[in-house]
């Protein structure tokens, strides 16, 4: 069950009205009636998007001199064809053939199989738990009534065993479990048309007259992909390099529901480390070995069990469970930054993914998941995809993605020669001269080894051509030379942590909810300082005019220092404005009163212990810096200036 | 002609070989063979794009505490069709029926008409001045050839009649030229065909089976619109207030060219500032009225000169050359922007649209131009949209867009009332009661003002109904009345500055480009050190070990501080790093060196002036942070640490 940060149980209908209310998020066009998965941030939401952003930049592009790249969104089609875009990412639709409503297949089986379940339940007389029904499903529930049949016992059985695998049947197998099951349409009970495959890209046309098929991309990687050998050059051809990319992406999806966790148009954030396939170590691996993790690997889901294994990333690479350092790296360098955002760690695992849940080319993938009311919800993606991408790439254009790499110890080797006196050979041999060469070429080491041996016994060496028979080559020298190789050529492989922002800053939001223990209807977002929208509410204590070049002065200085600040004048008592700003997760208040008229100091109030100090305007800008920056904690000021017990404000 | 920041001739090519190699921009998809019209930008263009983003969204955003918001880029046909971009947004465009190839008919025109005029100087024996022909259309150039053929003089006057309002012609009328002066395909010589209209929208479908029809935005502005209700409840109901979004939008230009200047997916920054149409005052224009513009206004234009006028923009404003107070604040703030970017301003002018080239609903419009080696180019548009948006779309939802104040002193006035007996008048006139009240209602208050008068004459009040003739009103009283409003309903207009990030970007570049004196093969690019996409490149003097840890921690010291700094120890010489550095536009360079290994000091270079100062890390990281917020100036630091010239760097 979802929980708040303080363990109350969490309730997402009040949550999502606060959102709304403070426009943290909106749907789109909703004056034209809006369009399913599409959704406007507001300006807290904005902000608060941006500080993610702002963070993750920090963390991975400047900390390890990442190269970001700013691709086009739109793509034409050959590229998608070549990245199996265009026939693979697809879902499996059915149509109601009476109403013409659409469904996704593996949804539909799924819920309709789970109510059955459920009615079986309910008519045995076992009662159905909370935890099971949750509102995991509540908001994209097709089936809306549920009837107590009993089912037989090896039905219950057949049907736990389709939901269990339920992510790997194809269009064809869906199509027979709806004939077999008698699933119809949940709307009009009339029967399904079969599924058909329904490709996910939004497709457009570039150019007048329709002249170059294009999609909007479905992720960031594709243009980082095309760009590898112009970034490898500018990264003076060393390796291994990363590039990184935040824009937006697309997925059309059937029927998005789910709120902001399945959306039609979403902010990614995507890294593409190309690393050496032979070498997937990581210079900066000691820095993160100690990180302990929560880990759901293959193994304990395949015994059908989701019992999290906690260790360090140094255990889990050096024990195997996660394939190389380079990967192990990423989960630790993923974790410290979403602990940093403000997630919650008892409530952040990674998961594994089984291997038919893998693409055929990955090595290893694991998600990074955080539990929310709509169960564990995949926010970071962070796969091996080998040398795939760039071997499609490079096979499709002919351009060679590869790294040459200039060896420090050459490669020795000792191999036999067969030296042809070519004078020899063109005379003799004419127009056949080239079939013999490309025979002579073809001899296997071990069998010139033996030809050697017979040469130097005095033997004449003897070879088999094609349409020539036997011939005897009289003019060759066989001899052992050592040789060396300089250069290796390799197409390097990628390791992709992928981000969702949007589900990053859902989930977070609901690990940071809580509402106040003496007023239930009272929500707080405590957001970190650093990632509040604003980081300050400044309040006059009335509407008298003494206060407005106060109120000014203090929202400019904080704007010098980049502390974003919001002024509320409004004629709302203090606490009312308070309660406002807890919804908007705005860590301090300042209030202007008419001490400060007098001797120019303030109140600064913190928002989770609601305790307040008093001091001049330039001092209190200080402390918010200080904290914002993390080098002072709010405890730290409150034992410095001391509790400020002064106005009655809660009111 | 166009001029380096020093005022040498640009030479373009050499400019965009430079940003090409460095990586700045690169053209998508190139390894397919591209795309026209979409480019990617690489991490030094990535980082530069970002900073003046940073940059924006401080002297915006923070600095006037407007309302960011992020709405999808996916729109509805719906929307787009009321506010007139899918009839409008388009082009015209011409086919070749034997190539199939397309022709933006406008620019098809004017580039034939120019070259038989060039022509006609050629065969005149007039020398065609280097700047008239300039670069400006040398990428686009359809038409290669130029025949030295004389024309009559009243058909050269009439080209450059025609040429003159190249942009105000229809497809009917560009059909008419091209028939009447004889254009064919320049490829081919064909007629080409009559021209048809091309919306520049970039179409798709949301959802299965292509359920709702939709394009990629045109403008982030509509996104804001249709938010105004809710972001005006989210400002306590207060006016004025502007909102503002960062964001992609899209063009389907039908054949792009000129770089990054016509591109057909961009980043645009747009502001919609709502305001009272009856109190476009702004109550902080006294901060910005004695800033001082060039501007081209409409008359200067309208008698065909491009003489510039340089006042303040209080005069501006104040003259009426400039329409209100709040687009004369905006103009301002965006020649502040663009000079704090480091945009020349002389090469910054503001020219006002003409009537017949503005929106029919708009009052004024000045775009803020940048001169460039493609001529005077539009980066910023700064437009008064009156209520137009607004308005169309509360009319086709039937959803208020509106403000409702409340008035301080409620209007006030005396009307004349008609009080009906109710107890006389149904039983009186049964069915026809109502169609008698309308009427009542609609007597005029001067015909009030007199049956009033009659009534207390002792006269009988009568009116005529339709169908029942004139009757009398036996039981009415016609009385004056004082009456009181305290509330004004309206349709805010909106002024809206526009910014094209990408254009911008380009514009700058050539504005801060010059090559050294000593050596004009040597590019620089002369970024202000906060804009610049690097801030130091941390140089080894040579790949000795002892140096790695140096380097090592001196780049992590300045990360800490936020200082991107990159790390160039390959083997070219110190010079030649450098050389490669001065294209980055990286304002510093540490040098470590066997000095520093004795006692920890560095030197660091600037690059504009190539001079060095020598000092401790902790100093040098300090120096550089006082550098880019703008505490200290380099001429400071030189007087203060004194000029370091112990190394020959410049090898």
């Amino acid at each position: 069950m979802a929980t708040t940060k303080t363990g109350q149980p969490l309730d997402r209908g009040t949550l999502d009205t606060l959102l709304r209310r403070r426009l943290f998020y909106t749907p789109s066009f909703e004056i034209y009636g809006g369009v399913s998965g599409l959704y406007d941030y507001g300006p807290p939401g904005c902000a608060l998007q941006a500080n993610i952003i702002d963070t993750w930049r920090k963390h991975f592009v400047l900390e390890e001199d990442m190269m970001e790249v700013d691709c086009t969104m739109l793509t034409p089609h050959e590229v998608l064809k070549t990245s199996g875009h265009v026939d693979k990412f697809a879902d499996w639709m059915c149509k109601d053939p009476q109403s013409g409503e659409i469904f996704r297949a593996d949804h539909l089986v799924e819920e309709v199989l789970e109510a059955r379940l459920k009615g079986d339940k309910e008519a045995r007389g076992i009662k159905v738990e909370e935890e099971e029904e949750g509102d995991k499903k509540k908001k994209k529930k097709k089936v809306k009534e549920i009837k107590a049949i009993k089912l037989d016992d090896e039905v219950v059985q057949e049907y736990e065993h389709v939901l269990a695998k339920i992510d790997n049947y194809d269009g064809k197998e869906l199509g027979e479990l709806i004939v077999k099951y008698n699933i119809v349409s949940p709307a009009t009970g009339s029967p399904l048309e079969p599924p058909v495959s329904f490709n996910l890209m939004f497709k457009t046309a570039i150019g007048p007259s329709s002249n170059i098929p294009g999609y909007l991309r479905p992720e960031t990687a594709q243009g980082q992909f095309l760009t590898f050998s112009k970034l490898y050059e500018f990264n003076n051809a060393k390796m291994p390099f990363a590039s990184a990319s935040i824009g937006k992406s697309f997925r059309n999806e059937i029927s998005p529901k789910s709120g902001l966790l399945r959306v039609r148009e979403f902010l990614m954030a995507e890294i593409e480390h190309f690393v050496d396939p032979n070498q997937k170590a990581h210079s900066r691996f000691h820095e993160v070995d100690g990180v302990t993790l929560r880990f759901l690997d293959r193994h304990i889901q395949q015994a059908g069990k989701t019992t999290l294994v906690i260790k360090t990333v140094g255990q889990a690479v050096a024990e195997g469970m996660v394939d190389n350092e380079t990967l192990g790296y990423f989960l630790a360098r993923i974790y410290l930054f979403l602990t940093e955002l403000g997630v919650d760690p008892k409530k952040l695992r990674f998961r594994q993914h089984m291997p038919n849940e893998m693409a055929h080319y990955a090595t290893d993938c694991w998600d990074a998941e955080l539990l929310t009311s709509y169960g564990w919800i995949e926010c970071v993606g962070c796969a091996d995809r080998s040398a795939y991408d760039l071997t499609v790439h490079s096979k499709k254009t002919g351009q060679p993605l590869i790294v040459r790499e200039t060896l420090e110890t050459p490669i020795v080797w000792e191999e036999w020669d067969v030296d042809v006196d070519k004078k020899w050979m063109g005379p003799r041999f004419r127009k056949d001269a080239a079939k013999v060469q490309a025979a002579i070429d073809a001899i296997p080491q071990a069998e010139r080894e033996i030809l050697a041996a017979q040469q130097a016994n005095g033997q004449p060496v003897k070879i088999t051509v094609e349409d020539l028979g036997e011939i005897e080559l009289e003019k060759v020298e066989i001899v052992k030379r050592k040789k060396q190789e300089f250069i290796r050529e390799y197409i390097p492989n990628v390791i992709e942590p992928s981000f969702g922002i949007g589900r990053i800053f859902y989930s977070l939001i609901e690990h940071i909810f809580y509402t106040r223990p003496e007023d239930a209807a009272r929500g707080v977002l405590a957001f970190p300082p650093k990632l509040a929208p604003t980081k300050v509410l400044i309040v006059p204590l009335s509407g008298n005019k003494e206060f407005d070049p106060i109120v000014d002065k203090i929202g400019r200085t904080m704007r010098k220092q980049g502390i974003a600040n919001r002024v509320d004048n409004s004629s709302a008592t203090i606490g009312k404005r308070y309660a406002r700003n807890d919804e908007l997760g705005t860590p301090f208040g300042v209030t202007v009163d008419f001490q400060t008229v007098k001797d120019g100091t303030v109140t600064l109030r913190e928002r989770d212990s609601m305790k307040q100090v008093r001091s001049s305007v330039e001092e209190i800008v200080e402390v918010v810096k200080n904290i914002i920056e993390g080098k002072e904690s709010w405890q730290q000021v409150l034992e410095r200036l001391g509790e400020f017990q002064g106005q009655e404000l809660e009111n």
